[in-house]
């Protein structure tokens, strides 16, 4: 049973996938075939596990935790690939023809402005392409645009052809009839073929939402035909899964003597350790009742304000597992596109829970039983509450001062507040809990609001969360721990006992794990930084000297979004971009960090130490 | 004598200022004033101190040092303040009319192209500016660049009565005969106003130099009239006493009992801390004597490598004291434009002595008394060696790769790869031992060079150099405590005690320590980059959007450079710019940042917390 519970899950995926009114065959059979898979290997594990013993030693337990981990997103990736779902189109393209589109990463010779108007025509169309006559309405309004009164006017299909004839165009470029077992709809349409998610592809994607990260490597959500809607459910029923287990399975199942405490020995001592093995059972079960409960609540919330059933579902996953995997390209921001009223009460409704979500759930316990006092008076929760607040202010503040929330000038100055507010109270609350739902374009702030936002990823939730990052808890100590000893410094004889809101802390190993924590994210983050630096070609960031030089600084913050599960970064994986464009041994890399991140960095690093595996 | 050291300095600058051609009387005067001022100082602190004991404690020994760092960097800017010396004219300019130049740090509305080839020909005339003449001449040769064939063609003057109309630039243009109180060879002369250096600007540069960063906010090192060589020389000699500072008087005033341990409670037990206070004070005397005679051996063999006997001195200062002051705009590259020969040489030579200058001072006694092995069979050295060694080969190959090192693509490889090797190796020597010698505009190197440079300047050389930075002994030991605790966190009863080249290290708090300089250095590093990036108005970085974006990144490697004392950073900061545009308070910030990376951060931190004044 323990060895079964984390892969028996896909079915989830599949089951609500059906609600759908347009069967997908694809979709629906790549999750059979996974749930197969899952079943196959759920089998074999438990015939290797029948006769393993009760209990685990702390060295065991870490090595199941790190390879469950490894094996269940493997799991999660299969029905990405065995759906066959795309994760963008062949093509990059930039608004203007004077950039370069890229093909899978290459820049490509730049284009005349008719092959670039054909192009961006097929591109904006999407995987459904156009049929003959509107490729040819668009191509025309497009020429019109940019090379007004060209004569003699082209034909689209002499450039088509024009375009098809360069080597680096023909696998792209698909005309009608060159697919036959497409779908009919597809097949009498010019467009630009879709890449099939490889599997570097669906393992970021799986392990994104497991370690309820939400960063991407799919450009356009909002397309059936190349993301079947069930495939979409099961992206964000990862994130539940993911939410899930880290409340639960580090309690119950791995919470058997001393192996449980080994992999908690980095979270700080709670009412949820103490007692013994049933009563940790117990905790378990009903911190996993709160979790499902809160879900329930929020769904049936966003319903309320005029989501769809599927929309609901999938925000609330993402929303209580501080994931960030949206159903729509926008993220969160596509509803207030569609109604600024009911939109911007689903941000509100939105941030409250992902302050709930980032809090920890001992104290959401006590809140649910009437003792609010005891929330109140937790210091971690306290400065958590705190930072928001303080940070929410100078974010409005400055972003007001550099007028970054409005784009019309004559917007007075109580609407632009408004704004300002809201978008900005949003995204701080986004980014400390490593939800990473976005309403607002941040990466067009000014310096000082992208800075916080980079620095907010190392925040993180409260300890005993489902938030990442390094946790509030951890950085109270830390400038406890500094301040104690810029004392000691002077004074070396005063013996201070470190205190956590007036008791004080008895462990003697406290201040060492604290400080070893924050050594092993800066050793990781600086080594993650200079890897991606190194390994990914320029050529990701396009083809101009100007994108390039950002290269530093965006790889810096996609390191950082990722060992933190936050999801979106700055530049080209901001809150609009995605990671699609990363070569697959970068997304490998983000993988691993995602991973070492969630699983707080000891479970995984130590299985990469060979002494891990030959001292008995 | 313990408090008038310090102060009693400034006559050197003085002394060999006087061995020029020319006498700078402002800059005579200045000095003479500085000199009286120090020796009022001296006389104040020395009734003050008159009867003070012989003993110092633990805190008041930090509180000395910090102190009286404070008062040496003050007096040090006395000499730039006093003589009047300008550190940038007051335009700052593009090399494109398009991007538009700024007065102090003001975006100018944008200049016609014949405004821009005036202005253009005013700043690369410098402060003694162009006699009418001239000025016609170079004016009409820029316009005839800027926009060939212009008919009718503009008459300088009217542009000139034109520019002189706008109110921005009615404070910044000079006509002859407008400044009656100069020298008469600027008088006569069109030219651009000189912004006499603030005291901001002066106690940067002092700061800088005694702390040997070798960062710098003059813009135009050349022009004797702006900057008189005696201020030029005592600004390389803040170099030299600074080095010396950190060599001896750590040792020898401050090495009396407890008190000399507590500020070297961060410096890893070495044969240098072994002994009674008699054996420290002749200790300190060797590494004196050593340091000074290593001086003397560079200057010689600049010397003879062609350079005046001046820029020998000045240069010699610079690299044994690990600073980084030249006495050219291109920095030592200088003597390569000059003769590609002897400049090739004198860079080798400058190689190294900084290698040198970044090893641990004990083991270049042993190497001086004929015990070479000792140096080899350094654990520290070793890594020392290994790191400079292996980043070499990763940037020479990568900057090849990129074509870095060249301009005209037709270059054979041979040359490529002595190009690549010398400056490659120059480089990261320069940035490693914290020097900061530009030989080339390392900020057009790839991402994957810049990336490793930032990293680099948090290396530092060894301990018990004159080199800034983290040490390469705590970076090492850093890499051990966390291999340690990584292997305790699956084998919690394992007691592995820490080793330092074979041998175990018996210090209970060294781990501690270790963990905590990282962490603070860390702490430093985050809240003085956002402080920088909050402060810092958006103009600095000019008026384009482009620019405005590599805010985030060119802050941080300012923070890393002075924090380190590096010097030069990338961007705005980078190898051929300088600190000159920043805004007086984020000097001032950098300037503490020096201070504290140079005196291992606890002597300044603590005086800053109030308990430290409290308490007994």
């Amino acid at each position: 049973m323990v060895f079964s519970l984390p892969w028996a899950w896909p079915q989830l995926g599949h089951r609500t996938g059906e609600n759908f009114q347009q069967f997908e065959t694809y979709g629906f059979l790549g999750l059979i075939y996974s749930i197969l898979l899952s079943i196959i290997c759920w089998a074999i594990f438990w015939r290797i596990g029948r006769h393993a013993k009760g209990d685990l030693y702390r060295r065991e337990a870490m090595a199941v935790v790190g390879l469950s981990w490894v094996v269940a997103t493997i799991l999660g990736a299969m029905p990405y690939i065995l759906s066959g779902s795309s994760n963008k189109l062949a093509v990059r393209i930039f608004d203007s023809y004077k950039l370069a589109p890229q093909i899978y990463g290459d820049p490509v010779s730049p284009l005349t402005k008719d092959q670039f108007a054909l192009v961006h025509s097929l591109v904006s169309a999407g995987a459904k392409g156009l049929s003959p006559q509107k490729l040819e309405e668009q191509f025309d309004a497009k020429v019109q645009k940019w090379n007004p009164g060209e004569n003699p006017k082209p034909d689209f299909r002499v450039v088509f052809d024009e375009l098809s004839e360069q080597p680096h165009w023909q696998g792209v470029l698909i005309r009608p009839g060159q697919e036959p077992d497409s779908p009919l709809d597809r097949s009498e349409h010019f467009r630009i073929r879709g890449v099939p998610m490889n599997i570097a592809d669906a393992i970021f994607e799986s392990q994104s939402g497991f370690s309820t990260t939400g960063a991407t490597v799919i450009a356009n959500l909002e397309d059936p035909i190349s993301l079947p809607h069930c495939v979409l459910f099961w992206r964000s029923s990862t994130h539940f899964l993911g939410g899930l287990g880290i409340i639960v399975l580090f309690v119950v199942i791995l919470g058997q003597g001393s192996a449980g405490k080994a992999l908690m020995r980095n979270e700080i001592p709670g009412p949820s350790k103490e007692g013994s093995h049933s009563r940790m059972q117990h905790t378990a079960w009903m911190f996993a009742g709160l979790y499902c409960g809160l879900n329930l609540i929020l769904t049936c919330l966003l319903w309320l304000l005029g989501m769809n059933f599927f929309d609901a579902v999938c925000h609330a996953f993402g929303t209580l597992a501080t994931g960030g995997f949206s159903t729509y390209n926008a993220s969160l921001g596509h509803f207030y596109q569609v109604d600024p009223v009911s939109g911007a009460w689903i941000e509100y409704v939105v941030i409250v829970f992902m302050v709930l979500a980032g809090s920890n759930f001992t104290l959401l316990y006590f809140l649910m039983i009437g003792q609010a006092y005891r929330l109140v008076e937790d210091i971690e929760w306290r400065y958590y509450m705190g930072i928001i607040i303080g940070v929410t202010i100078c974010v409005v503040c400055f972003g007001m001062i550099y007028d970054d929330f409005i784009t019309d000038p004559n917007t007075s100055t109580f609407t632009e507040a408004q704004l300002a507010l809201r978008n900005g109270l949003f995204q701080v609350v986004s980014i400390i809990t490593t939800t990473g739902f976005g309403t607002h374009d941040f990466d067009k702030w000014n310096s000082f609001g992208r800075g916080v936002l980079f620095l907010l990823m190392f925040v993180g939730g409260c300890a005993g969360s489902t938030g990442g990052g390094v946790k509030v808890i951890r950085h109270y100590l830390f400038h406890k721990i500094l301040f104690l000893q810029l004392e000691k410094s002077y004074h070396p004889s005063v013996v201070r006992p470190l205190r956590l809101g007036g008791r004080p802390v008895d462990d003697p190993d406290l201040q060492t794990n604290i400080l070893i924590y924050f050594s092993l994210i800066l050793v990781l983050f600086v080594f993650g930084w200079l890897a991606i630096v190194t390994l990914e070609p320029d050529a990701t960031w396009g083809t101009s000297e100007e994108h390039i030089e950002h290269k530093l600084i965006d790889s810096a913050t996609a390191v950082a979004a990722t060992l933190n599960n936050v999801g979106p970064g700055l530049g080209i994986i901001g809150a609009t971009q995605n990671y699609a464009n990363f070569s697959w041994w970068t997304k490998l890399l983000f993988t691993a960090l995602m991973m070492i991140g969630r699983l707080e960095i000891f479970a995984v690093l130590v299985l990469l130490m060979p002494r891990f595996w030959r001292s008995r």
